[in-house]
């Protein structure tokens, strides 16, 4: 397309990165990272086909762009390589084995980014990989895969990333100070696990009763009363948490995370989005970890057990009807 | 028809009773106390035309019948005379004024019986009419109405009738002693309101969970662990309200109402027949009145007050949908 901009032109001192899941987040940011001059692959499963074909369309308010990977691949082992870093954006969910899927890429310098929602994520991959570095990364993003190998970005695209559990590294800055150059904010922190709490401190309560509240958007979920009160009390409910988890927040987190809300357009949650689509919603990386943490901590969090043990009714049907391929919309 | 009992011959010494509203409740209660001997009136409103020319059929397994009211109105005040009791049997919602709809056939002799789900339903109809015996009524019932003048009784049947807000009272007694000649079990008890808060117990969770759990039955809702301690933990939470309220009631509810289910059939509660019917559901009797007595008494209820802001919200956008005339599913 002469129109778009192209990821052909790669930087041969980039670092290398491969990319696992096309959902939105892998897509989009595999792709921004090619186009700052990193060389990108992919690996992909229910996509290979239109993406060999095709590469990856991006649609974005930043411009259209085209990500051609370097490597189209079934599975990470096809590399035949060891990649500088392993990025992955798929949805956190139970049966998804991460720790598998990655495993034939990952050598000894080979650092893992996880690009994902949730609390308490990264453990499983760390126990796996326990000499390798884990980045952890929340994107801030409305982003969706629409279609094989398309993608849509509708706004926001800041990334935060931050060694795990904490502190800082080389490889850390290097990946940050990539994307800034494709039109995306990066900030890196010594604090990410503080950081995946304070993002919950909105998920929390918006992506559950968007979905259990009958398919609602921010909007209507901020004009009933009972239910501003609601997601008040899920913040504070989180923010107990996080304290005992030894991530203090601010105390003014809550009121700006409700006063930020009312002041955005109304917005349909990644839950929501993924109810609506019929696909796996993110209640264990979401509420059920936040809710185990708490049980482990002792810290009462009765509101957040309530939307849990609904939301997993609630995915449980929404499972056993029909399914595309998972798509990811994280908030 | 010939195959049918009727409720023809009326006894002339039995007692009149204007039954208001033909939905379910009504209906199949009026209809037995007619076959008990009663002389039995009814207001409808939509269902008029129907049930003026055919009365009104209910088909139940102790025998189908065929129910004709003495008189059909339109409203209360057009009955002509004042009746021993008025039965009131319509669903509780905010905008349902049940004193001015009886209150043209209101006399000071009359009893005014409200067979309706939810706790502290009675004081506004006490308040409009503080020299009338109030009789508060419990119907242990799976009943419908399928189409005007149409009503299928499932199962069960049982009433439990009590002075409000307490004791016991002559006309009390005489409708009690009506309804076994119809086969139909009645008990009296001189703590009606403690019995209201039983059966909240098991109201209180099922109800709400089977329409934001997504539209699941009590097998379903029983199936999962985080689930039934959610079930649990309301019964609690109501058991506490109900106590502070001076209603203490048996430790052994919560795991009998538990036990019991997971012994009973599958079973839809009434608010998810009435949120698939795309009607108004009872969330103000069932769980507002009870959220709202418990911060009256500073009891902390959060497991029932998040279920309360998210089924606002869940009424709030089915009421929006095409409704129909209100049916009445009490449990």
């Amino acid at each position: 397309m002469e129109t778009e901009k192209s990821t052909k032109n790669i930087d041969p001192a980039g670092p290398s990165i491969l990319v696992v899941g096309t959902g939105a987040i892998g897509s989009f940011y595999g792709g921004k990272l090619a186009q700052a001059g990193a060389r990108v692959s992919v690996v992909c499963r229910s996509d290979y086909e239109t993406i060999k074909a095709h590469g990856i369309r991006v649609a974005s308010p930043l411009g259209d762009f085209h990500f051609q990977p370097e490597k189209i691949l079934h599975e990470a082992s096809e590399y035949g390589a060891v990649p500088d870093y392993i990025l992955v954006g798929m949805k956190v969910l139970p049966e998804v084995n991460t720790a598998e899927i990655i495993r034939g890429a990952v050598g000894p310098e080979t650092a893992i980014v996880l690009i994902q929602n949730g609390v308490e994520i990264e453990e499983p991959v760390a126990l796996a990989f326990p000499h390798n570095e884990i980045v952890s990364g929340l994107a801030y993003i409305a982003v969706s895969r629409t279609a094989p190998g398309e993608i849509l970005h509708q706004q926001y695209g800041r990334l935060t990333l931050g060694l795990y559990p904490s502190g800082d590294s080389a490889k850390v800055q290097r990946l940050a100070c990539l994307l800034p150059a494709s039109g995306i904010p990066c900030e890196v922190t010594s604090e990410v696990v503080s950081a995946r709490w304070q993002k919950l401190v909105w998920n929390a309560p918006f992506n559950p009763i968007s979905v259990l509240g009958g398919a609602v958007d921010t909007r209507v979920i901020l004009s009933s009363e009972e239910s501003v009160d609601l997601v008040r009390k899920v913040m504070e409910e989180v923010c107990l948490a996080a304290k005992a988890a030894g991530h203090e927040l601010p105390p003014s987190v809550v009121q700006q995370n409700i006063d930020g809300t009312k002041a955005m357009k109304p917005y349909k949650p990644s839950m929501l989005l993924d109810y609506e689509g019929k696909r796996p919603m993110e209640v264990e990386a979401i509420l059920g970890n936040a809710v185990r943490a708490a049980r482990r901590l002792s810290v009462p969090v009765p509101h957040l057990e309530t939307l849990y043990a609904l939301l997993q009714l609630v995915d449980e049907g929404n499972r056993s009807r029909v399914s595309e391929a998972p798509c990811h919309h994280p908030d």
